[in-house]
């Protein structure tokens, strides 16, 4: 090992007695970016982290205002030889409630158990700081990290970032980069590194269906008008075929098939598939035809039903026939599909699937994002697991996210860099849920192989240059 | 026309000024059944119907106590060899709201273009009144009327009359007689006299589905976890089938095909089509093949979703996997089928339809009912048809009602006699809806028609005692 590593490593865990209390400090600021009320404490979270990165030598930081909440930028510019790394994260946090399920209040952090407990401490200001920490103890050894770069400290991912990608379009030259990192994320396991190559993207619509002018009395008129809540339902029972597939026509569009080497990674994950039925309180899978139940979590593309309404939902009976029906929906998609083009495909065969006598419409919903994947043969993949193998102890495992982080694709997709998932926030960290935590020794262990990915990226620089 | 009835006529002629005052003060009782705090108005105007029966003349008047609200029985035995009609109404009313859309207060009666406005006008106060002003008219001249006559007038009509039947069941003997007559119901046009025939039973329940053991994030499950909503719409998309026939195996079980006569008649009814679907926004009525608009609305079973809702219905997106759905649902009945074994045969349908992976459940409504239908030929039809002619110069229309009035079934089941109705609510009376009225002609046409009615059961007495 290097000098300046071992050098930089030991001043981690010189310092990383002080990370708790950092991080306390931050959680302590109540950065709830749903609520209108906490706008003052976002503003005071992002100068917190403004001055976290001050602290930890970054030269050159700025505070950049966008219509909603700011954006912390923090340069590093060591030399122009040097690879860039940019590396993403937020100070904002979800809402605490239901506080009655807290143990400790939300924002006055408590460490038991080794675990620092409050709102955000896991989501995303202990991950945020894993980094800053990093930088530090290479700045406290070296003078300077061993790559150029670029802190982008969000205060809207909670809210789904809608400034986030004008921002980025907005300032190419600031924030230009041959790698992005995020520190937003999570391990597969508590003791398990693990790194995200994938996350699926997400087009959202609310079909409506309207009937007569006005709801009627079932007896009445029941017999001879149509009823959108049952045209709604028929509507929705064509939606998947009998092999579990989209019956969208167009919905599979430009979809590529897992390649092998995808398909061999997520089967070579260790599951305990009766745990996990159990957990959700279920007997077996449902899905796909063809595809493993990580396959149709991970790299499959779904349309999913998340509401639906109309009529009489109160007690006993009301004999009406309601004239509107309403429903939710959301698809998660994979790489290769457009989220306006799915939703044009949604749109089209809803309209061919409405029943004599009823109106149907569709209102787009915000949130859209592409979905995620980068090449498991990207250099940057085998550097990380590197550093991650070096401090855990073993290999990370190869996951990807089911849900949607379009932060990732908006690095590709509008500054051109993949973007390399490096966060230690754990699946047990009741992340949006009530108690949430942080482990002290994901701390210093996130920084320590934080310290070891900037070292081992400068080495591998003309690899990742090219990729 | 024999004295006694012109006399009888004469009386009514005589009177009829006075009937709107009465009617007036019997509104200005807020005898509002849905509400436990009018109870003590129930009580009032059970008092004021019983005094009222006393005043008409009738001899023996009682106030039975219910669970509910008192039954008031006025009872009239003339003679034992005459035959005997239970007349039914009832002295409750639906709340008043909306209030701010009254021209007058609801409990404050006012007249206004030859109509008395105020809750309960039409349904039922001003029906109730016209048999026992008819009562009165024959017991002023003749000294009795020409039959026996029995009133029963309870006071939860509104709330779907939950101890009328045990009441009936419990009183065989004070309640027997040889023809219902129900003061509730209503006229099929403003100068158009109608019978009513035949009415559809009821039947209701609720489906829940449920699927994982809670709510769970679409993105880190969708695609492999079963999900309600999807599974509610598979459920009762297959409900109907092409031929907008119910698709539940038993349901048409005892079910006979509406005769030559009943579509017959239907057939004959003056219908304005175009209008008919102006005034609910329809281009085309829909429903079962082979069947007119009327007969599926009359004479034709159906399944009717009222209510359906799960998951998100807020603003915006919520990637939610919600774990459970949720569907009201009615039918309306018709003659030869069962609530209770239609109720069956939609539970077992149900669970043949649902998906793996998810659980169904049916809770049973209250509510449930019998369709009433009367013979066509029955001989209390020609005899009120003749009564009605006498009035209004022209032929009774005949029709069916879509919607559910448990108490003509329940006289057939539970004491053995047919109801005519025999009313004279009109369709634009705003009944349960603000500005209810009841026209001051409508009183004294509708008295005219019973003086008339109980004139010529007593003439057909033979007749109708073997019916």
């Amino acid at each position: 090992m290097d000098d300046k590593l071992r050098a930089a490593l030991g001043a981690v865990e010189a310092h990383a007695g002080g990370y708790v209390d950092d991080l306390a400090e931050f959680v302590r600021i109540p950065s709830v970016s749903t609520v209108p009320e906490h706008r003052p404490d976002l503003a005071a979270a992002a100068v917190w982290v403004a001055a976290r990165l001050q602290r930890a030598g970054v030269p050159e930081v700025r505070t950049i205002d966008t219509p909603g909440n700011a954006v912390v930028v923090g340069r590093w510019q060591v030399d122009p030889a040097l690879p860039t790394v940019v590396i993403y994260g937020h100070y904002d946090v979800q809402p605490p409630e239901p506080l009655e399920l807290w143990e400790s209040p939300p924002f006055e952090p408590e460490v038991r158990d080794g675990r620092l407990f409050g709102r955000g401490a896991s989501d995303d200001k202990g991950a945020v700081l894993v980094p800053m920490q990093a930088v530090e103890a290479w700045a406290a050894t070296a003078g300077a990290p061993p790559v150029n770069v670029t802190f982008v400290v969000e205060g809207e991912e909670e809210i789904g970032s809608p400034n986030l990608p004008t921002f980025l379009r907005e300032h190419p030259d600031l924030l230009a980069g041959d790698l992005a990192i995020s520190a937003d994320g999570s391990m597969v396991g508590v003791d398990q590194p693990s790194l995200t190559v994938g996350n699926r993207g997400l087009a959202g619509c609310q079909i409506d269906l309207v009937g007569a002018a006005s709801d009627l009395h079932s007896g009445g008129y029941g017999g001879a008008v149509p009823n959108p809540l049952e045209g709604l339902a028929r509507i929705l029972a064509r939606m998947h075929d009998e092999r579990g597939r989209v019956a969208v026509p167009g919905f599979y569009d430009g979809v590529k098939e897992p390649s092998k080497a995808v398909r061999d990674a997520i089967a070579a994950l260790p599951r305990d598939e009766e745990a996990e039925l159990a957990a959700v309180g279920l007997a077996a899978w449902i899905g796909e035809e063809g595809y493993s139940p990580l396959e149709r979590l991970w790299v499959r593309p779904t349309f999913e039903v998340n509401g639906l309404w109309g009529g009489y939902q109160g007690e006993g009976v009301k004999t009406v026939l309601p004239n509107a029906a309403h429903a939710k929906v959301t698809c998660r998609l994979v790489a290769g599909q457009d989220p306006d083009r799915v939703l044009d495909a949604i749109e089209a065969y809803v309209q061919e699937c409405t029943p004599p006598g009823l109106k149907a419409s569709m209102q787009r919903m915000p949130g859209k994002a592409r979905a995620y994947e980068i090449p498991l043969d990207h250099p940057s993949l085998a550097v990380a697991a590197d550093s991650l193998e070096a401090v855990y102890g073993k290999k990370p495992a190869l996951v990807w996210g089911g849900g949607t982080v379009p932060v990732a694709s908006d690095f590709r997709s509008l500054l051109g860099m993949w973007c390399l998932y490096f966060a230690f926030g754990e699946p047990d960290n009741h992340v949006h849920a009530p108690n949430e935590f942080f482990r002290v020794a994901a701390m210093r262990r996130g920084t320590m192989a934080t310290v070891r990915l900037l070292h081992d990226i400068a080495r591998h620089a003309d690899a990742l240059k090219g990729a």
